[in-house]
């Protein structure tokens, strides 16, 4: 018994997010499925976290345990002769026998991806999200820096989750603008239910001007989801790193 | 009547290129057919250039004649509103009634996209030609810059095609890196048959070690076709501006 560990890149738009479900087709469940045609083994893959309907990823992290004798590192040349062409597999490797994918994640990285002109993308149509109205980026830029550090991210937890803290640590954030297309990247220890999104989401609003730079601690300080700006849409979300100790 | 002037993006993999043709859904006949539905009126959209099926634009140059009262600037919402969301109107303007999109046009620039990755990528599915191989890409530049200047580019231009010269200029070439990307950017005053996939598919094979940087002289000099590498695939192009005087 050997536990593969897989590195992931996949275009959300035409999934039902991660995670298996009933009644829809999940990236999970395509995997599970392809390894299932290379081993003949039904195998249940855990993946570092359950992106949502249209998320992307450039770097989800699945491991799943296996008797089949394929060299670890040839899964993914096995896996990407199979998948469909909008999911792949970046590297496979074996790793410890107690290496679980979501419990040992240390942290992650995601991108979003926000398009800021005047008309709609046909190349990045489910890519980034579209927003017409002119956005100020030092002031984006000034908003996010206050996200740094340790916080109770309650402000940006989709209502109705439930886990046991909502203290999440944020390493690094960054902003930048090529032309119509402004990337905001976000690294941390952890993150919230749709955190990214609501993060997204009150930026814009700071750009806009609809609300000061400085309300972001406010925002953070009031531990009330109803604070915050809106969820920003998945189909601008990108999961692209995932760290491991 | 007035002479209406489109700037277009497209997706073009889902269509069998721009031009208009018999059994198969061409980009033109989609914006035509979105111009009748909103000036009731069938119209002929002419386009700058003839995309293959698969290639990409950013700056796709069109016009049409209408009698519609339609403002000119409003087209670009009007049409965005019901074509598919891989085709949009990046901007709708009035000009001369002379304006021809194809004979008035002065120059073009193109762009080729490679993702250099021993893995083939899920975002980057027909967005970008896959090569595996280790590419050099200062080899790949310093060939590029044999291309600028006045040349016959006949070794450069699909066999079987006819056109009165096959002299062209090209006006500037730039090639980058970032990660696993390059992009190579080529402007000049026209192009032949399938000449910029096929100076892609020569580069790679420059950068890959099996031809010199300075064989791109001797290819040019040849005026043969047989002497250039294979036109690098469809997918990896966009059109990305076309220039008028």
């Amino acid at each position: 018994m050997r536990n593969i560990k897989l590195i992931i890149e996949y275009d959300g738009t035409y999934y039902h997010g991660w995670q298996s479900q009933i009644n829809a087709v999940a990236i999970q469940d395509v995997v599970e499925s392809a390894i299932r045609k290379i081993t003949s083994e039904v195998v249940k893959v855990t993946g570092s976290s359950r992106t949502d309907v249209g998320v992307h990823a450039y770097g989800q992290v699945a491991n799943f345990v296996t008797c089949s004798r394929i060299p670890a590192d040839r899964f993914s040349y096995a896996l990407n002769s199979i998948l469909p062409d909008d999911i792949c597999i970046k590297s496979s490797s074996e790793v410890d026998r107690d290496f679980h994918s979501r419990y040992d994640a240390k942290g992650k990285k995601y991108k979003y991806l926000i398009l800021n002109a005047g008309s709609r993308s046909a190349l990045l149509r489910n890519r980034a999200f579209h927003v017409p109205a002119a956005l100020d980026v030092a002031y984006m830029e000034k908003a996010a820096e206050y996200l740094i550090g340790s916080h109770d991210f309650s402000s940006f937890m989709a209502s109705g989750s439930s886990v046991k803290s909502t203290v999440r640590s944020i390493y690094e954030v960054g902003l930048k603008k090529d032309g119509d297309l402004i990337t905001f990247e976000i690294s941390g220890d952890g993150f919230l239910y749709n955190m990214v999104r609501i993060i997204a989401g009150t930026l814009v609003e700071i750009g806009q001007g609809k609300k000061s730079p400085q309300s972001m601690c406010e925002i953070i300080d009031a531990k009330n989801r109803k604070c915050a700006g809106k969820t920003a849409p998945a189909h601008g979300l990108y999961l692209v790193e995932v760290y491991y100790s």
